[in-house]
């Protein structure tokens, strides 16, 4: 069993989608990350920062699934990071409504001791300089670094976002994001033009359509699971992430085929994300509901034929 | 070993990529579906129609595949069915620069004697009033009936679509299409309201995102192959469609689990499609070829998750 260090937000979103609209509920990629991770049943320490108005109940709901909450800092004068918007009817695009940094824009992230040694690192979405602060303060190369990004990075921040992705093994990144990244249409020479940015595996996210895992000339890809109703999508991308980096921590493997196998507890547990509004149905998961779901990937993705 | 009966276009198409533009070359639903079932090895037939204008070299080609060309009427002082179009630069979409009906507006399709016994029939796009009558000269009840049509055939033929849906086994439509046919935005919806319609199965082409087959509750997705480069996508959708009846008509074996290999067959052989302009990849290939390329699609979406 390895350690798993996660850094990204911990926030309140508000969200409008077709089916209703939310007050400041938990949010935040490294919300999402963690929750997704502890069903793994890992060491994992949550990097973060939230003002003094966030609710004691919402720490812990994190501690309460064995998350190590204390790199967590609280600005007791300051206010959380705040995120809102709207989802149009395909819930493939939104609108952002608002964006308050607050607490966000002074943090300093600080590894805790504990997990200075941690074998996977998972940096969520931040900015790219907070994301190198973590890994300087690992003590030794972990295992694998995992990045997760968007293209406001690739607007505002574009060279010291590709100094980190030099020293990451993995990125995780959208479809449009790679091709606005690369300016490649075609995803195989995106991946391929990422590959020479450092990166050895290159996870590329289609939302409804699955996720591709590029290394070197091989493909693998994850069909997401086709869904009667998303409900929100919000934190779907940063819930595979953490489905991901959890069980490459639990299995301790990081050969492209355990790569595999690491997409799909991603996809799979992506598809439990969406049913709900923000965190709601990743809080009351349990390993019944997860092994189900895996035997639906199989029988959604897995055929005979015998090559002669 | 199952007889196959493909009814759809032989015709000119005029393609015009951001690689290049083609003059009249050979096009047509029933050829590419015939091109791609003839690498089955199996007894097929097309019934379709051409002007006095069409070479015959264009029909040799097709009679040197073993494809039954006795149903290809040809009428001598008429012109070949002509489409052109011109594609976007993302391949996903393109503009018809030119229909001419020619001599498919009085079109009467005659399914040659030794054929009205076939077991798999494919009825390729054209009015649903054709390929109703296709289905009414079968002797007997054909083994299963695959339908493909388009959103031109909703917005002019609708009743007639969905009596001819109504008595089919399968239908393969594409995402858009699907999703005007039954005003449901959720694939999964909207497939459980065409299994309502008639069909037994439902296949969903999404294009380079895949395709997804339904059966009830059951849904299998078979990706698309992520390719470099697509040169042209013209015919990709019925070459699909004929890897899949001709996979059918080979095995002869119309269940759930053999119609996901015939979904790969199809994706497989579509994948060579779009390489190159027109049919001239589907003109040469060899099963050395296709054998190699299903390893990609093993490879490409396998996985080993051991289920407790």
């Amino acid at each position: 069993m390895n350690k798993l260090v996660i850094v990204g937000t911990v926030a309140f979103d508000a969200i409008e989608t077709p089916f209703g609209k939310t007050d400041k509920i938990l949010g935040g990629a490294a919300t999402f990350i963690g929750l997704a991770a502890s069903h793994f049943n890992i060491d994992s320490s949550i990097v973060s920062v939230v003002g003094g108005d966030f609710p004691q109940d919402y720490l812990d709901l994190l501690s309460n699934k064995n998350i190590d909450i204390s790199g967590i800092e609280t600005v007791k004068d300051g206010k959380t990071f705040f995120w809102s918007g709207r989802y149009h009817n395909d819930m493939n695009s939104r609108d952002t409504l608002s964006t308050e940094l607050n607490v966000l824009a002074d943090f300093r992230p600080v590894v805790p001791q504990d997990y200075r040694d941690a074998e996977i690192v998972m940096l969520g979405n931040l900015h790219p300089m907070v994301q190198m602060d973590v890994l300087n303060q690992m003590s030794k190369k972990p295992k694998m670094a995992i990045l997760d990004t968007m293209n406001f990075w690739m607007d505002n921040a574009l060279d010291d976002l590709l100094q980190v992705i030099k020293r990451v093994d993995v990125i995780t990144i959208n479809d449009e994001e790679a091709r606005q990244l690369t300016g490649e249409y075609s995803l195989v020479v995106a991946a391929r033009k990422i590959h020479e940015m450092g990166p050895k595996y290159v996870v590329i996210k289609k939302g409804e359509h699955g996720a591709l895992l590029f290394y070197n000339d091989n493909v693998f890809y994850a069909p997401a699971l086709p869904l009667e109703e998303v409900f929100d999508p919000t934190g779907a991308g940063d819930t595979f992430a953490g489905g991901f980096a959890g069980y490459l921590a639990k299995t301790g493997d990081i050969s492209f085929e355990n790569l595999k196998n690491a997409v799909i507890y991603g996809s799979t547990l992506a598809s439990f994300c969406v049913e709900k509004f923000g965190t709601q149905r990743m809080e009351n998961l349990d390993n019944e509901d997860i092994r189900r779901r895996l035997l639906q990937f199989k029988n959604l993705t897995q055929f005979e034929i015998e090559l002669t």
